[in-house]
């Protein structure tokens, strides 16, 4: 996308997101073309002609004499809309068509197991690392099982990255788990009972929506922007009318948009947990994404021990490695025998391979190149939805691995998901996200994987799939 | 223990396993000196010393011109006796301090965490399959979770095992664990719901206790013989008597005392579980230890898809491994779907690597030499016990990593755990394996690590610690 053919399109692109993130607010000036060319690179006439492309869409006006202004914020780029209604809570029933696309959507990616190109060196290094310890392994420790928290040198590596995001966690407060999904159930298990009321947000991940079901828990949806996260309105309300246990909560680039929770609204969240004694289960699993800045934890505002924290390297760095953990506040005694009781232990010589890769400072660097990577695949998703008809909305996330898109209603995604998996390509069609069968018109586009030729041609067909005109 | 010195003793050891087995019955004939010097590789001195010495226990008699007869039936080497009551089913409620004493035990280690020795060179192998594995996981695969059931390449090694164990299982039986407490967890959530009895062996499997108690499960415990398990007798009164929903058993090798359930009993129980509509849920985590054969699966006789089988490779080949799996049976969409939803998925190139250590043949020579290992290990601790003063009474498994050891009425062996614990040595006191408190004098002794100095130590401490004289 960025080679000498497409670079007006990527011109055109940056100007786009400047516009809708407010860096140019309507009917204010954009840069000279002078300007434009210096800062980004690119000849008069390629300028030019982002610019023009852009005054046809009715998007900027060139005034005479003063250059060019934004006319309009792009439809295209308006964030979706928030959900108005809060219903009563309910237990939470899945259909097995929806369980069926859960089941394909884990790796985000247009084309199922395809699985190209070569692994970047990050994950070279890490297989190295995992490798050493397995080698390392000596004497008679295969016939031992892991202290059920889990090795301490991997828990004391985990503690430093949290000392670095505000949160100076010790090693006896965290536990080690199979995944963040194992780390949400253990959470849940430990601090609800069977017809407990839990509040999640609206979009929001399905993992958490199973998870209910299976433990026979009523749900309650919150209203939760593609921009900021749970709306701290809606929460305060349902907890006035309804008896709700716990809060489950993505601060950090929330799937399916990638909301990120600001400031203001974390404070409310954790007074509001004070004054309805709630449990918050926080949901950090793609806080090191983090384009820009990795935001700290709600944890590091816990000052009664009743947010659990819950995260894993599936998002950041291998979903083959099973590896995730859970800090549990007032209940981490319960989750601790919970974890022992159901599983006794996790692998060692894994924890101590994936411990050393830490303490090498191979992780940072492995994340410093995806965090580009991650952006650079946004940009690109973002430039070829622009190319896409009708009125759109789509959330432009700083983090995380996929975006939010509001088609036209009259679209219907979940139909559409049928048709594109006969042509071989899985889409997560907006219902995946609620319990309560909204968001036919939502989809969740991935940026996760390279968008390379197999993956273009893919999203090359979803318009025609998605009945966009 | 069987060098120069003790060669005497070895060869009164294999009498005594002999006589004990009923090879030679009481008032039965041994065989002569001179073919005991000819099949023992032994000289007549040393076989007249062992004769000599068992004739002053009392335990064989010479008779002149006829040659050594069996005395009588060695009281050390009775089999513990069989629990009569029969409770009614209640919650599971286990103390703290037993809670305390499981976490230490998984390793069945007199010497905790000592792993002192070099692997064998059947683990080191393990480590190489497995890191091979690692290095071969190109491109993104990393990007993909693995299917929930597990890797298709390492059920069909699965697959192929059971069918020379005479069960004829199809890879999309199986579904892969984190070991084998993992899929008993499993097991249990999906064929039982709150409230439900659930009978057990008693003595047993502690792990399968602390489940009971987490899903809020009501036990039954019908009394195990350590030869023979569970007895079907009890378990058929029981049955009469209540409404028990599932039973979890041990055919193969049974913890606390390695019983193996003779087929008369597997087909009884088959039988009992058609009739009262039970589900089995099998544990055969120490099947492929057997000494002599390895016994098939209750699965094996399941003709109407009523048994859970759950195994894992913790206690044959590597508890750091973290791989077990299931057959769930008429259960296994539904266990299917909580492993999913649960955990999501397991390591891909960990299960690789291990289905190729096992179609390199590499696994079964590993458990050829641990069989032999495990058979010399029990028979030195058997040997040690014999010199202990006081009636014991006590199992001789051909399977399993553990014995239990019957002691006096008086000893108790919960009291002696916290003295142990003050010499660094960790006991399995009785209590332990019931959720009634039985077997204050009940003790299992592991011969699952070699008898080295500090491990002999620690056993040469244990008549003095437990109050035998």
């Amino acid at each position: 996308m960025t080679d000498g053919l497409h670079r007006y399109r990527a011109l055109e692109q940056w100007l786009l997101k400047g516009i809708s993130e407010g860096r140019w607010p309507v009917h204010g000036r954009l840069p000279s073309i002078r300007e434009l060319c210096a800062r980004r690179g690119l000849s008069k006439a390629t300028v030019q002609h982002a610019l023009r492309r852009l005054e046809a869409r009715g998007l900027v006006e060139a005034r005479p004499k003063a250059g060019y202004f934004v006319a309009r914020l792009p439809e295209s780029l308006s964030p979706p809309s928030l959900k108005a209604r809060l219903d009563a809570p309910r237990p939470v029933t899945i259909s097995s068509l929806l369980l069926d696309i859960m089941a394909r959507n884990g790796a985000f990616d247009l084309r199922p197991a395809l699985a190209t190109g070569d692994a970047p060196s990050g994950i070279t290094a890490l297989n190295r690392a995992i490798g050493r310890a397995l080698r390392r392994q000596r004497r008679s420790s295969y016939q031992y099982y892991d202290e059920p928290a889990g090795d301490p040198g991997f828990r004391e590596q985990l503690a430093l990255r949290y000392a670095r995001r505000g949160w100076p966690v010790t090693v006896d407060e965290l536990c080690v788990t199979s995944g963040c999904q194992h780390a949400l159930f253990l959470a849940l298990m430990a601090c609800c009972s069977a017809g407990d009321v839990v509040a999640v947000e609206t979009p929001g991940f399905y993992g958490v929506l199973q998870l209910l079901q299976q433990l026979n828990l009523k749900v309650i949806e919150i209203p939760a922007s593609s921009g900021t996260g749970m709306d701290m309105d809606a929460l305060e309300q349902a907890l006035r009318r309804w008896d709700i246990r716990a809060c489950v909560v993505s601060p950090a680039f929330a799937t399916p948009g990638g909301a990120l929770m600001p400031d203001r609204a974390r404070d409310r969240l954790m007074a509001l947990a004070e004054t309805h004694n709630l449990a918050i289960i926080e949901d950090d699993i793609y806080a090191e994404t983090g384009f820009d800045q990795v935001p700290d934890p709600l944890k590091a505002r816990d000052v009664s021990a009743r947010v659990i924290h819950c995260s894993s390297f599936s998002k950041v760095l291998s979903r083959d490695l099973r590896l995730g953990w859970i800090a549990g506040g007032r209940w981490h005694d319960r989750i601790l025998h919970l974890k022992m009781v159901t599983q006794l232990a996790s692998s060692r010589y894994l924890q101590q391979g994936v411990a050393d890769y830490m303490s090498e400072g191979a992780l940072n660097a492995h994340l410093r190149r995806e965090r580009i990577r991650l952006r650079e695949q946004r940009d690109q998703l973002l430039d070829e939805i622009h190319q896409w008809p009708g009125a759109l909305r789509v959330t432009v996330p700083v983090g995380g691995l996929a975006l939010w898109l509001e088609l036209p209603e009259i679209c219907d995604t979940l139909a559409a998901y049928q048709d594109a998996l006969k042509a071989n390509i899985v889409i997560t069609p907006g219902p995946l996200f609620s319990a309560s069968g909204d968001y036919a018109n939502g989809l969740r586009l991935s940026f996760a994987h390279p968008w390379n030729e197999h993956r273009r041609e893919a999203l090359g067909q979803l318009p025609g799939l998605l009945g966009l005109s």
